[in-house]
């Protein structure tokens, strides 16, 4: 059960943007500015990193979501890739660029001090520039917002994964602030 | 030195913020609509929560500005106030209510899963309603995502206190996205 009242049937992060529509307003719109960029990383790369962190958080909406709307993006339609980049994405079929880049996100996870010089370094080396570095550390960084919103209020979230496939499709059509942001999960 | 290039003299979040000034526009939107609403918490109390987490998550820069600004909220002109929160706030004299908030927040801090149905218990009992409770856990849970985007990329903070104590005043009169978010440090 929520640590506060919410609408019931509403779950994951949308409970409580119902509940603060004032805090949901801007949430949504760095989700948006942060997510659906086309400018340096794809939009599959930016969810990528979000996804990767939400699992890394355990937070089972969020990696769920945004796993469903990474794999939407690569084609996963089993989600394998998807499972494989959590659980283990150094042996994944991703680029060395997006295995520094997440290797990056991993540590501002445990705190923004976590990165390193030799990091950082790396993922220029496999070709990052300063926008791809600024936008993976303030995606973990978000991601650790938005899972902690969820889970620090006990949200709910359904099980049945045709449920973030529909939903996903949602997103990549209408973004993160569309006209019916909180349409509700059937 | 920062891990991207960043302008020299744009401190702390400042810096990144004017790198991608299309993340910074939701990122002061949040702020603001967490820090500076006068619906439940007082902006002081709002403050003082950014301020806990952020010692925290030992991110100087925001520590300081915040702490600064709640200070200047509850006229603590000396910071001694601020310090006492920071080290040790169940020995201070906050109301009950806000120790019991302050305990949410620092288990936001380590991560959503830590909030427990005692610590909300705690707080209701302390005179806490979903309104207060729900604001808590998004401000530190927001306060994990600017840390991490301070300390992820490495920006620089000054250290002289009068020039936090300038900046905050200005916060205070103007919020976090006024006219001129981006006024140089002295």
């Amino acid at each position: 059960m929520p640590h506060i009242q919410l609408e019931d049937g509403v779950p994951g992060i949308l409970g409580p943007m119902k509940f603060s529509p004032k805090t949901a307003e801007p949430l949504n719109a760095l989700a948006n500015a942060l997510l659906l960029a086309d400018e340096g990383l794809s939009r599959g790369e930016r969810e990528l990193i979000g996804a990767y962190v939400s699992s890394q958080n355990d937070c089972f909406f969020c990696q769920t979501i945004h796993g469903a709307v990474a794999s939407a993006y690569y084609d996963d339609e089993d989600w394998s890739f998807m499972q494989r980049v959590k659980t283990n994405y150094r042996e994944s079929a991703l680029p060395d660029k997006m295995k520094a880049l997440l290797n990056i996100a991993g540590s501002v996870q445990k705190g923004g001090k976590h990165v390193t010089e030799a990091q950082i370094l790396a993922a220029r080396e496999a070709g990052a520039d300063d926008r791809d570095i600024h936008d993976t550390v303030l995606i973990a960084a978000a991601f650790c917002m938005f899972n902690r919103y969820v889970d620090g209020l006990a949200t709910t979230a359904p099980t049945n994964p045709a449920i973030y496939k529909a939903r996903a499709e949602n997103i990549v059509r209408k973004g993160y602030s569309g006209d019916s942001p909180y349409e509700p999960y059937e």
